[in-house]
């Protein structure tokens, strides 16, 4: 009986046939020398562009049967998201399974291999284990999620108790962003093999505070007080919903000596709120590119002291890429909080607002933290 | 310093203002009397069509701006998934972050909501917890992942141990797809919450014993010998692995009396070729719409005696919609255990080769599991 015949009959849809009879389309397709091959099929369209992460857009030319390429230069090793634009409208490679998932702009993902292998690639070393919890938030009044990452070896009930890392995503992340797209697992995996990074539970929940706060036809984003008003309910959600769930949970510190914070982006934002308005609750504090406190400075940071900074947190780092945008009000707000005394560890980096960067101060960020 | 401003700016690609500019285009938009609204915008485009899953695919009429759309008649409650097609291209619906992980064929996802809520939506119910585990095979080679689902309540070290439900997916899909699209922990969730499901472990680990068995570019899919290796090593990496590591580090019975197999599609033809030729492993076998065995039921199955079967069966589940082209080999097999004796419990569900369909058949098969 020919059902493996049959199974392909039946599974293997117009789609893929179409496909067949042209000749697969391969795309990505990553060359030996780095350089990246992309290939979107559209007969129909006038203009397409490759948006490679941090870069500008670049045309694609059209060749045969309505394929449109493009050959990069040497990329420098890395994990790059993607997309392409035709027309103005952005689209899919529909033939390259890894897709970068957002609530607004879902988009692929390239690895271009680096050798040695980058810390976001998967490499044969004990592994964690990724936890997805799901709960219904009396606070926020929705149906959410988290992630837990333990880190190899970790038995529950059994042990000291483990110092936390709470990582906080960007705006139209989901609460996978940084497990999906920023390979905070393996990037915890890798640098806890090598020694580098104290085995911690990294805690990644989502992020807002507002249901739908970000969502691809959102038009209150700058409603009033909304902004506020999704940092406040988020962080009531963490101290009061999230962080008491982890601590029953797992064998996660409550001490604050053994309690970091960090994000990128609007999850830098609510950070540097979260963080430095609760001096009593974290050690370290780690700002990424952040964007997106209302308000000015003194607003968001009333009371903010430079002696007792320094005297609370152990760490605060902030970073932010020299081709990001928001590299101006970084650089006011470290002058700002050194014109008040506080011992701020900032760093510049090449790179703008982009996945490639944040994973890069991830794994600096975590080397610093709970080695005493 | 008006940051969020400033974030906006930056946050906010060409993409969006290009859309802004336009008008927001939203897709998919359910309406309260169940049609939908779909639209894609390709000014290009000659034809265009929706593809739905379980039905034809239906052509979308062009309007203003290059928007092409379409809206359904009033649709039977559930989760459906989507793709479009322009100029014989799958798309994605880019408007839509609900996507369909999947190695082959990606697509969207759009929930027509039931009233009373399906099995598959997520209700305030207490919920479960799924965990993602990664490690190096050393049986197939690859570094490779499973899930293992835990009912709400589980305590890891606490109580009596669990019975298991080993759960395969099908050919393309990832080890996600029995939670991302199959959403087997929601399911589980409300049954358990209704009291018509038994507190359980889910085990839901990749399927391939060939890595890269499924992908967009294979060529050798007929290459001799390939779907026998694919099956043969899967079972040992699932024997000599993914077992013993689940019994390791959750409670879980390896009682023959607490465990249960079952599968989709490929995971249906493993299903029936694990379970029926190891009957001291399992008391339960469900294969749902079942595709992919290699050669005759008589070699797959030598041996087979309904006697044993049935003396080792508490339940031997197989079930295939009536419009899924494996409909005829899922009767030849029936009718062929039932010569021999055997007591199938044979089900025809309406339905194509399709999640609306396997999501009923976990719902059911469930119900099934571990009540003596």
């Amino acid at each position: 009986m020919a059902i493996l015949a049959l199974l392909i009959e039946v599974l293997v849809p117009s789609i893929l046939l179409g496909v067949i009879a042209q000749g697969p389309i391969i795309s990505p397709e990553v060359h030996a020398d780095r350089t990246v091959t992309f290939r979107y099929r559209d007969p129909g369209a006038k203009k397409v562009e490759l948006g490679l992460e941090g870069a500008d857009a670049v045309p694609m030319t059209k060749g045969q049967n309505g394929v449109w390429s493009i050959t990069t230069q040497p990329l420098a090793p890395d994990l790059y998201g993607y997309s392409f634009t035709a027309d103005g409208e952005a689209r899919l490679d529909i033939h390259n399974p890894s897709t970068k998932p957002n609530l607004i702009w879902i988009g692929n993902m390239v690895l271009v291999p680096g050798d040695p292998p980058l810390p976001w690639e998967v490499q044969s070393v004990p592994h964690g284990l990724v936890h997805h919890h799901f709960y219904k938030s009396e606070i926020i009044g929705d149906e959410r999620d988290y992630f837990v990452y333990t880190p190899p070896g970790y038995q529950p009930g059994r042990g000291p108790k483990l110092p936390v890392l709470y990582l906080l995503h960007g705006y139209s992340d989901m609460a996978n962003g940084w497990t999906a797209v920023g390979k905070a697992n393996v990037i915890m995996d890798n640098l806890i093999a090598l020694g580098k990074t104290k085995p911690m539970i990294v805690v990644m929940t989502l992020g807002y505070g507002v249901p739908d706060f970000a969502s691809p036809n959102r038009s209150g984003f700058r409603e009033s007080g909304i902004v506020e008003k999704n940092y406040d309910l988020f962080k009531k959600a963490l101290f009061g919903e999230v962080i008491p769930m982890v601590e029953h949970d797992y064998r996660a510190s409550s001490n604050r000596k053994d309690r970091a914070i960090a994000g990128l982006s609007m999850g830098g934002a609510e950070t540097l709120i979260i963080g430095l308005n609760n001096l009593d609750k974290f050690s370290y504090v780690g700002a990424f590119s952040s964007g997106g406190l209302p308000g000015s400075l003194d607003s968001n940071f009333a009371g903010f002291s430079g002696k007792k900074v320094n005297n609370a947190l152990k760490e605060l780092w902030i970073s932010c890429g020299t081709e990001d945008g928001l590299i101006a009000p970084h650089r006011a707000a470290i002058a700002w909080m050194k014109a008040k005394g506080a011992n701020v560890d900032a760093h510049e980096t090449p790179g703008r607002h982009a996945w490639m960067v944040w994973r890069r101060n991830l794994a600096e960020f975590s080397q610093r933290l709970f080695k005493d």
